[in-house]
């Protein structure tokens, strides 16, 4: 992956997270480790993804801090990749990749899986921007403001 | 492209998404799109990106419906590239990148740009997905409800 990491110095924090999450396995990884997976092989088995790619995307995740290695909690001698805080900390992302993803892109009567609050069964409400009156903020009322380069 | 799309039919919104938007280059012409850039040589110049890339994702996000083109706004012959609906939609998930980006992966002095409200110039408040009650909702109180296949 010769493209990765390149914007690591980039002031705009959206550039900076892409760096690091912007490529589809990654995330993908990071939302099955939401969804309890931990070895190696699962992730094989439920991506469909190449030996190669899998092992190259874990290993820079864990690289930048987003996934730990740990030994298997059951005692036998496998690995198992976990979340680390700063991992745990992409659940938004998750989050609006989910819901936008609800919203568009499927229709009305297609089943899709559905992020429930464990507690009460209850779908996930919208996650969105609001501004400090608890309005929705669109994107056309916020703005960037730009800061110098170091 | 050939990994485009292979998700499209995938029960998880999750990775229908990303199958459209996961990818570096895809987010960053939706970020910039938001910044009020809209013509390829804009596009070309604030990402630093080969024409051949930058003309492919491009070509996949008017393919999806996530820009449109249409003639330039000052009467000349350019073509513009403006989000549709459905990519003005993508705000969360640009908004999340973002703030995950400064709570991870700045420093406490480092400087970056800010998202704020065009109205108050106040920074844009942390967006984070919320239970019933109002709390934050943490990833361990949420599970993900698989779906069947049609």
């Amino acid at each position: 992956m010769a493209k990765r990491k390149t914007m690591q110095n980039d002031p705009c924090p959206v550039a900076r997270s892409l760096d690091l999450v912007g490529d589809r396995w990654s995330m993908l990884l990071v939302r099955d480790a939401f969804d309890g997976i931990r070895r190696f092989s699962d992730f094989q088995r439920n991506l469909g993804v190449a030996r190669n790619i899998l092992s190259d995307r874990l290993g820079a995740l864990v690289e930048e801090g987003i996934f730990a290695v740990q030994p298997a909690s059951d005692g036998t001698s496998y690995q198992e990749y976990v979340l680390t805080p700063k991992g745990e900390d992409l659940f938004p992302v998750v989050v609006a990749l989910r819901q936008w993803g609800e919203r568009q892109l499927f229709g009305k009567h297609d089943p899709h899986s559905l992020l429930i609050e464990a507690a009460t069964g209850k779908p996930v409400a919208a996650m969105l921007p609001r501004d400090h009156a608890g309005h929705v903020l669109k994107p056309a009322h916020a703005q960037v403001k730009k800061t110098t380069k170091k």
